[in-house]
């Protein structure tokens, strides 16, 4: 054996290698995949056809997906691509000519064209027959190091899915663009937490919209009073969970518990849209949150050594409930009474919970131009209202929901401390406005007093013709990540937005510029000053420029309405002197250079 | 065989790796490197105590080293860092306890600190003893995958090494700040370009500087004119190399042979500083580029089917040499008889060759804010300039000289055509002012006219405390790139720099943002202005909008002083929609984590 050339022992491993997989394959087909394996399941399509489960192994850095396709044609395409799309997208492909079945990796160019990836990455583990369908077994690295591979990040991944309907007689022959498929969004990579013991005396409670007609209109904030019961003590929440009207699941958008503030006695009952001029203005003082669910989230736990608080003494028994509907096709007389289940215990745990919310102030000083591709504003938590608002021991973030609107395409929050990027609290460079569930992190994070977060969001605004403001409607933007974390603090807000000055600076300054009529006139609304904006790359860059340089206005604050005491108008922008390193993804042993090959599968034939 | 686990495979294929890797040390301890196999060579030290040859072999991407250590002490260390520095620095080393001899790969961290690398990638081959020294070889992938490694790019690479005068007992003992070494620049990957044959009727003229006393001031433009024989007829230069007067090879900067305009009979005699009052004015028809040699350049030669056209009728007979003195330690009275020999043949090639300036106009308005690492200027040759001034067929660019003085950091000049990138003329992304020499094209680049020839100059000027505007004197900024072609055109000079009423508009912009006294006095310089700007990140950033906003000032020239007809004022910005994509570095199979070790050598007692 030691007398064998380097290149021999290297042809004998891989011949050896392939031997493994077509035994694993074979030895596959009877095996029976263990429900228990699979711990996520998702169906991909709206009927159920198809359903996803999944694992995931962080020690080898791959997820192992189980397929099941309850009606099979003639093959099945899976796979990922950025945002949902069909065309560059890398895909694991089942197909048949008729006779024989094949596996392969692939991917679709920029017209949907499919071709065979160079390197397979896609690997098959079984294929199996049973009575409610066919199970197709196969893992994916996280990070392939094939740069036409998707690499699977935290955070959002969009699934795609398409049929086959024919029979097919190359892969090549595939383009993806003209077939019958879908896309979902998950979380595909799971942090690795379990869910916390339910104690025994723990009791439900749902605080819902007494069936509410949802306006005929795109955006409307709705806002109901409800109480507690009359002495009701402190407990904790443990969980809660959303609680939609069926039929409504797309137009109710997200959905907040506020509890008011306790120097009232009492506070008006209201049910009606939260800008009405009948909104009785003491409903503003309804701003502690002790709930958030948006679109897409399922159940949140709370971790077993905090709760969140509410009742007894110096806690309102009034809260607020605030729904958003998302009504863009203008449905009428639609009825809801969705709204939130809080699941709550009297034997309070060792932390009172809180949530804060970081990123941008929703004001028109912040937005974006028009047919920008990936523009990004940053929002501040600076060192000063940190080192004012936080325990000496520090807070420990455990979970994360990262909020835009329509525009949003990426939401990054990173701790940075003297000025040193520390760690990312949560990223999802994925992010879709239409999947904001509360992500438990993967590892806690601990702030303390003087640190500062950083929280950028990436938008895109190629389909719009004016500026995007900051703001509440649904075509202004917000770049907000509501951060969970023990103990909790009166810090409930704390988040930035450019100096109104500098702004005005900015406009004088490109009207100049671009020799257009100067208007100064203080009447003009912000908004209206930057719909105004002749956009081309020179007054996009400065508006960048300003953004990165001009100083902040700083909502250190106690509740939305109550700052902590001190200056909090332009101060100095955070400055990063070191920041994070992207980690290089691990990638596994490229093999040499062998020709891709599918994987004839013994399925027999798949359709008469 | 075929039972075996896929684990025990693996271990079993890892053991014979290494066994043959000690083989392989073994056998080559008695086998003579020949000399051949490295056909470039370059002492390391000005000694030449350190001798560096090397080879190429671009189908396996690597690079194979042999060093020979005339005085070996207690061990060396080789490698190669960004720009020269021994810190975070990607390292070979050979070191000896007193005892024992190790060969392994190192990195330098931020403070000089060695540290064992995690996947060795230096490659031993082989080391050897002989009369002359120890030769030791090995092999380097020109990019390793391991985010510690220096990847071996085209263009400049800066070459370090260090000595060992102690023992040393391991190689985290080592810190390469406290060692005696230095650096050298070299192209390793030099093109696979075989030297043309020579024609036997080959003669040589040396343009060389009459014994000219070099001025005791920084920068010098020395200008001297030689006369061509009377009826000189039309010869083909083939060849040149610089002649440098022993001892001023540091105080040579560059220098370049002009030929005079045909129109005028005759010139004056000169011999004096180019901007003396005392200079003709006529000189200034002597801007037709012959030759032009930069510090550490070799001899050059034309391509086989090409050579530089001069003597005959249409040919003036009168040459402008033109010596740059850098002269920063500002002796006195140093005697100076440089130039340029230039290698000639009557029997006429092919085609005719020319040189073509590419990149930025030598004026102010082109500028660099202080305290910047990686600021970048562009410079664009148009399809307008290149659809008037190209022949239909098109030209070849076979050679380039890139040129920035002491700012420049990196320089690249791409091709596009229709505002997309076709592909790179010539990349210097570790350009150092202090090594410029013309090389040969891996790859001929063929131009038509409309293409568009985009030339970014990356400047450093952390060092500077105001602002480096565009100029001739050393501590100005340029950003050429010389490139070598045939068929020759009337082009000489395809160079753009910003429109100067624009950057009036910037200057306005950024003292009134800044709240400045507006300075809009025309008697105050470009420079005067730039000097003045409080520099902040605002008004830098502003600075690099305007430059990738403004319209530019073409010069598409025959010579500097000749434009072509057409209006070239106010020209619009080339728009790329299509960039290149940046190549993913082909990686060596990576093994399996396994500790990394040093491999020791059996060199006996390095050191009585």
């Amino acid at each position: 054996c030691p007398s064998l050339k380097l290149r021999e022992v290297a042809s004998m491993y891989f011949t050896m290698v392939a031997a493994f997989l077509v035994i694993l394959v074979v030895a596959l087909q009877g095996s029976v995949p263990r429900g228990s394996d699979f711990p996520y399941k998702v169906p991909l399509d709206p009927q159920g056809l198809l359903e996803l489960s999944w694992n995931v192994s962080y020690p080898e850095q791959a997820v192992n997906f189980q397929l099941l396709i309850r009606d099979l044609q003639f093959g099945l395409l899976f796979g990922m691509s950025d945002r949902g799309e069909f065309e560059n997208a890398d895909l694991a492909v089942l197909w048949s000519d008729g006779h024989n079945s094949y596996f392969g990796d692939a991917w679709s160019d920029a017209k949907g064209q499919l071709h065979m990836d160079s390197q397979q990455d896609y690997q098959l583990l079984g294929a199996r027959r049973a009575p409610e369908g066919l199970y197709l077994l196969f893992r994916r690295a996280f990070s392939t190091c094939d740069p036409k591979d998707y690499v699977i990040e935290d955070g959002t991944v969009h699934l795609i899915y398409g049929i086959l309907e024919k029979p097919v007689h190359s892969l090549q022959a595939i383009n993806v663009s003209a077939l019958h498929g879908g896309l979902q969004r998950v979380q595909l990579l799971k942090p690795n937490i379990s869910i916390p013991q339910l104690p025994r005396d723990m009791k439900t409670m749902e605080i819902t919209a007494p069936d509410v007609v949802i306006p005929s209109q795109e955006t409307t904030y709705w806002c109901y009073m409800a109480e507690l019961p009359e002495g009701f003590p402190k407990h904790h929440i443990i969980m809660y969970e959303p609680v939609v009207t069926a039929g409504n699941e797309a137009l109710v958008h997200h959905m907040e518990v506020f509890q008011c503030a306790a120097e009232f006695d009492s506070f008006p009952h209201y049910n009606g849209p939260c800008d009405s001029k009948m909104k009785p203005d003491r409903l503003n003082y309804c701003r502690h949150v002790l709930a958030a669910w948006a679109m897409g989230a399922q159940a949140f736990y709370y971790p077993e050594e905090a709760g969140l608080a509410f009742g007894g003494p110096g806690s309102s028994r009034y809260l607020r409930l605030e729904i958003h509907y998302h009504n863009p096709l203008v449905f009428k007389g639609r009825r809801d009474s969705s709204g939130i289940r809080l699941y709550y215990t009297a034997t309070l745990r060792p932390f009172d919970a809180g949530i804060m919310e970081l990123g941008l102030v929703y004001t028109p000083v912040m937005a974006i131009p028009p047919g920008e591709d990936n523009f990004i504003l940053t929002g501040y938590c600076t060192d000063k209202c940190t080192q004012l608002a936080l325990p000496a021991a520090g807070i420990r973030i455990f979970a994360s929901q990262l909020h835009t609107h329509l525009a949003g395409r990426k939401v990054v929050t990173v701790l940075s401390r003297d000025g040193r990027e520390q760690q990312v609290v949560n990223a999802d460079r994925h992010y879709s406005p239409h999947f904001q569930e509360i992500r438990m992190l993967k590892e806690v994070v601990a702030v303390f007093p003087g640190d500062e977060l950083i929280t950028t969001c990436t938008y895109n605004t190629e389909d719009r013709s004016r500026a995007t403001v900051g703001g509440f409607g649904i075509l202004e933007e917000m770049c907000v990540n509501y951060v969970h974390y023990y103990p909790q603090t009166q810090l409930e807000l704390c988040k930035s937005a450019v100096d109104p000055g500098y702004l005005h600076r900015y406009f004088n300054l490109v009207n100049r510029f671009n020799d257009e009529e100067i208007c100064m006139c203080p009447q003009v609304s912000v908004p209206q000053q930057f719909y105004s904006i002749p956009w081309n790359t020179f007054n996009r860059d400065v508006l960048k420029s300003l953004y990165s340089f001009a100083p902040i206005s700083m909502h250190c604050n106690k509740s939305s309405a109550v700052r902590f005491p001190g200056e909090w108008e332009k101060q100095p922008l955070p400055s990063i002197t070191e920041r994070l390193r992207e980690r290089i993804p691990r990638c596994p042993p490229a093999p040499e250079p062998h020709p891709a090959a599918p994987i004839p599968l013994n399925l027999g034939q798949l359709r008469r």
